[in-house]
């Protein structure tokens, strides 16, 4: 009960501290006859893996995931899936000053206020190297989908980073895969990479918003009241290291608007019910409506930064805190890759949820 | 599994449906021995009513709670709490094309899609009337907090209603009991009147915003990586009717801010670590700093107006509806009360929670 | 997580004291769709309410349940539903002394142990009126085993009161109805209630061992490891008041016995796998085999008897109790329907359950 | 869902195939601070280990446990800790005939029907290498327990095998860990190793009754109604693999007692409350009383035997099987560890979930 685990049907636990031997994640729950093996978990997590580009930390980790239970001549068996990805980039190093030391707003002095003891390599278990482990289960999340809803997709990118924002007007899926910052809006690349840059030179670091959507998700998932599939959406998205906000469809701009311009009216299409609208993020009452789920999440700016931040010992002195070393300048480029694995996780365990409950079974609608 | 309960220690569970006989919750985990009766549960319950003033709906609901079981001379004894509120004002009526009928931003489509079923009195399970069950379980939250954490206070406010907006620099807690708004800017409030009966009289509702402000919580709270309390703010928060985002702290603005702007550099006070500012809203990696817990979400504009809104019929068949009845201009306004309570069942949940794994000890920090 | 809940999808919350004003089920994720209404529940109830025979308590409890939620126009809907039976029967009477002491054999002392605090009166929580609530809650997971698994029947019958024990060669399931026992030896019958008297003269009490048989559940339900059928099948029998001990098929009798004599040889039948035995009751590595389910508990002799026994009160000061009133000289009689309804909660839990994760796809045997 | 988990609290999740690289167990919530070390666990481990006298199978693994996380500088942090025992002795094999055969008495038929696919490997995750990862778990209870509750002891020793059973007169504590039996009446030694002689020589295998006493435990531990420590004792025991039957105190002889023979009387001792006898096994109405915990369970025969059983094929053809190779002739031997394991961690769950609901306060008896 320290709910290092998510998930209701589909359950994922993580385990592992960012300078431990190894760290990875616990998967019960998943359906039997899944085809998946290694490569295709790999994908993922080659997607989140420090190094990849200039705006990235430069820890090298291969982050090889490892299948260690569960799967069975290429498919899963119904038992649980343990995933293992081994640390290999620790680098042996002083951490004297840093354990006695709570970097500003990090996890370091909560950890310890309540534990009384903490893994301070690294950040331990606070690190965002424990994500790691959340992509390979949103692989395995990801391959089950694939079986059981053909055609869904889930797709995540920036729509800000700091004073940069897309034009939605020029919103491309093509683009997504095609730049580093995982973004859909290919006119304003040249200014994201300038300003990243600067920032980078400031020696400072900059935020990001970025959205999920999932195209394809059957009407009918969600479990009211308490189990909402927004809910569990937010909750799996506030659950990233860094996360400050989560917004479904409109989010925080419906505080904004009339009932006549939020409204989704409905009519009735070929293949069932359609809407004039999305400002619902394609959710009604926490169950899905059939339309896309759109989900967006804003990541801070990491407190890794080489400018001096203020800040107390262990003893109680002061002291001031810079943060050398392989940091990201926008931590919320690599959480694009956790935020999609964390919508697959929530979609799947509301599939199967929703088969124990109704048995799949849905109210018609139409003559 | 249908996920009506939430809380891992102090867990409720609620019940029921807006034109049925009764609604309520069944509470289990509230720890032994605490004071509380059903006139300390009403003060909460009759701040959330309806027809309090001109700006929420004249449904005539006196929304008495009755404790059932689990109190015993005045005090809990540590087995389940049943609070059951009647429905008294079930006015008879012609439900026959509400029973056909889709209303657009309503969950009537989704649940029928769901389950086949639907009980279409008044939104069945969907309503908000579902809200005053955990107003009636937040009270015993507060009931058991007020034992656990004297000096504890959570206090709810609007901070938006469409385009009127509190100015920060006029917040007053003493304002916000004194206005029908739960608003906390005096200067603001002919304004915000004058702009709901406009929003009224123009058949129309709006949105809105609210902060919860949680004073006097202890650090080390919070159950890393999945059940962090942010995380758990942010489902509870979700799990509200109409509710789109949520923030915590800086929220979805952190995606605008560098490092150096968003740091919350940390001090030495008397009685432990002070911080310079709370961008993080009172919580780093998951766990309570000390600081106030600021929680902030918004609320969508009410789909039920007067203005009609295209739809469809069960038979596929096209529609027009419009809302007619005793309908709130803003159910943000009603929300206050609500996010207040979800906001004390997670705090009393994690301080059991922190209890269990901890046994509430706590790392030293100074000399 | 006072665990006053069982089951994972189909989860029931009982609540409620023997003397407070109610005791009920919260009963959350029944299938939609379901025939049910008060009356079909109400006929379990009168199968194990007191007063009935010359064998039961002389407590003249109604013991009629209603239902507050979740059903609408005769079938449920998929949300909760809320099972109340009020409490009638609540003599007044002076409970100084009950109060102040602990009665040898009850919970009395361990709930005044761990809670500091106790209803006292009837026993409060730990009263056997609390199996009121899970056999309405059993009577409705009938009513959805009868839709999803038709022809699927679980009888309860005693097979030892005491020194009385069936003779299986004249077991007999038509006799189980017709007689105070539940018993299924007619010619045994003239002894056991001719023993029965005997005890209740002496102002005794006496055990009894009760066996539930669940024919026609479907091969392949069960969820190893920790959730396998026959563990949620003996925490469900062990949670029962006064139950030690829980065997399913041999039992302990399983340690008597060697390999060769244990076997269920394994035929192919007609319909599927056939066993030429059924030792294991119906259950192998957790998961049914399409056997009958065959679940056995022994219910311990009352502690609440008019032959007086040594305790001490609450100051610590010994004391003797003489349990007068309204008891049962053999409490395991009213245990079967109690046994009858757990073992229907399981079976549909794990019918549920099995549809999440498998969709309820099956392996097949044969060419 | 599932269900690969236990516990409360102190959650533990196994993974891992008994022909698999690896298995382990995840466990989430343990206490932070807790001192532990591989050496530790290892001890535990040894002890059900394989191969290590001449009554238990003699397959080499060495099981040597590796913790990869929650662990720091010696001590728990409170995060996730992993422990991890790799297979070895994977001998290569032609498993054709295997993969195409249900062994009689196995897992094997039953997890065809439920998964559609099975790792027929050596039982796959139905084997009972499974209880490896329980015993690291037990192993890191018992660290935990040993510094929350100084003196509590947990032992576990063979009560019957077939026809064997000791003398209770001749009870002897430190017999136990003399002799390969975990058996505490020596003078009854030599009879048992002969009885299993013949039970191999006869290519037959034997059933065996396992007690685990738990000494030292506090009164007040277990959640009435659901989650009562008999409970979960029971479940925990009975989700063992081969177990049918479980017992508290007098378990199923209860059925044959009267309620004078039963009684335990409460007298007030100089410590706090003490009792006549202990028929109820140290557990009142779900909570524990301060006595000794007495739990038994009977492990049946081990299908596995050189004695012909007749089965089928997957295609549904007849055959024989008959199982060489490396199996024990009492399987219960091994069990032993294995129960003391389960127990401990339902000790640990409760002591931690008590902590979290009442904080640990107890209600005082006395002047």
């Amino acid at each position: 009960m320290s709910l290092n685990t998510f998930g209701h049907v589909f359950r994922v636990t993580t385990w592992g501290e960012s300078h431990g031997p190894a760290l990875g994640a616990t998967v019960d729950g998943c359906p039997p006859g899944v085809p998946v093996d290694e490569a295709f978990l790999q994908q993922w997590l080659d997607k989140r893996r420090p190094g990849q580009s200039k705006h990235t930390t430069q820890r090298k980790e291969p982050d090889a995931v490892k299948i260690l239970s569960g799967v069975f001549e290429g498919k899963t068996t119904g038992t649980p899936v343990q995933l293992m990805i081994e640390n290999t980039d620790q680098r042996s190093k002083d951490y004297g000053e840093i354990a006695q030391t709570f970097r500003p707003g990090h996890a370091d002095i909560t950890y310890h206020q309540k534990y009384g003891i903490r893994d301070y390599r690294g950040g331990g278990r606070s690190s965002a190297r424990e994500t790691a482990a959340r992509v390979a289960a949103g692989g395995l999340a990801r391959a089950a989908l694939n079986e059981l809803v053909p055609g869904l997709e889930i797709t995540g990118y920036m729509t800000r980073m700091g004073e940069m924002e897309i034009d939605r007007a020029r919103f491309d899926w093509e683009t997504i895969a095609q730049n580093d910052f995982w973004m859909p809006d290919a006119e304003a690349l040249p200014d994201w990479e300038k300003y990243l840059q600067e920032i980078r030179k400031g020696q400072n670091s900059v935020g990001a918003e970025i959205e999920v959507c999932a195209r394809g998700v059957p009407a009918g998932l969600g479990a009211p009241i308490y189990g909402k599939l927004d809910t569990d959406l937010a909750a799996a998205c506030m659950s990233i290291n860094a996360v400050k906000g989560v917004e479904i469809g409109e989010g925080m701009a419906a505080a904004r608007l009339t009932g006549t311009a939020n409204a989704d009216e409905i009519f009735m299409g070929e293949d069932g019910p359609e809407y004039s609208s999305n400002h619902s993020g394609g959710i009604l009452g926490g169950i899905s409506t059939g339309q896309d789920i759109v989900v967006r999440f804003a990541v801070k700016p990491t407190s890794s930064i080489l400018t001096p931040r203020r800040s107390i010992r262990l003893d109680g002195s002061p002291t001031e805190v810079v943060t050398k070393g392989r940091h990201d300048p926008c931590v919320g480029i690599r959480a694009v890759p956790v935020g999609e694995a964390m919508v697959a996780c929530v979609i799947l365990d509301h599939l199967l949820l929703d088969r124990a409950q109704t048995g799949g079974v849905r109210g018609q609608i139409g003559p």
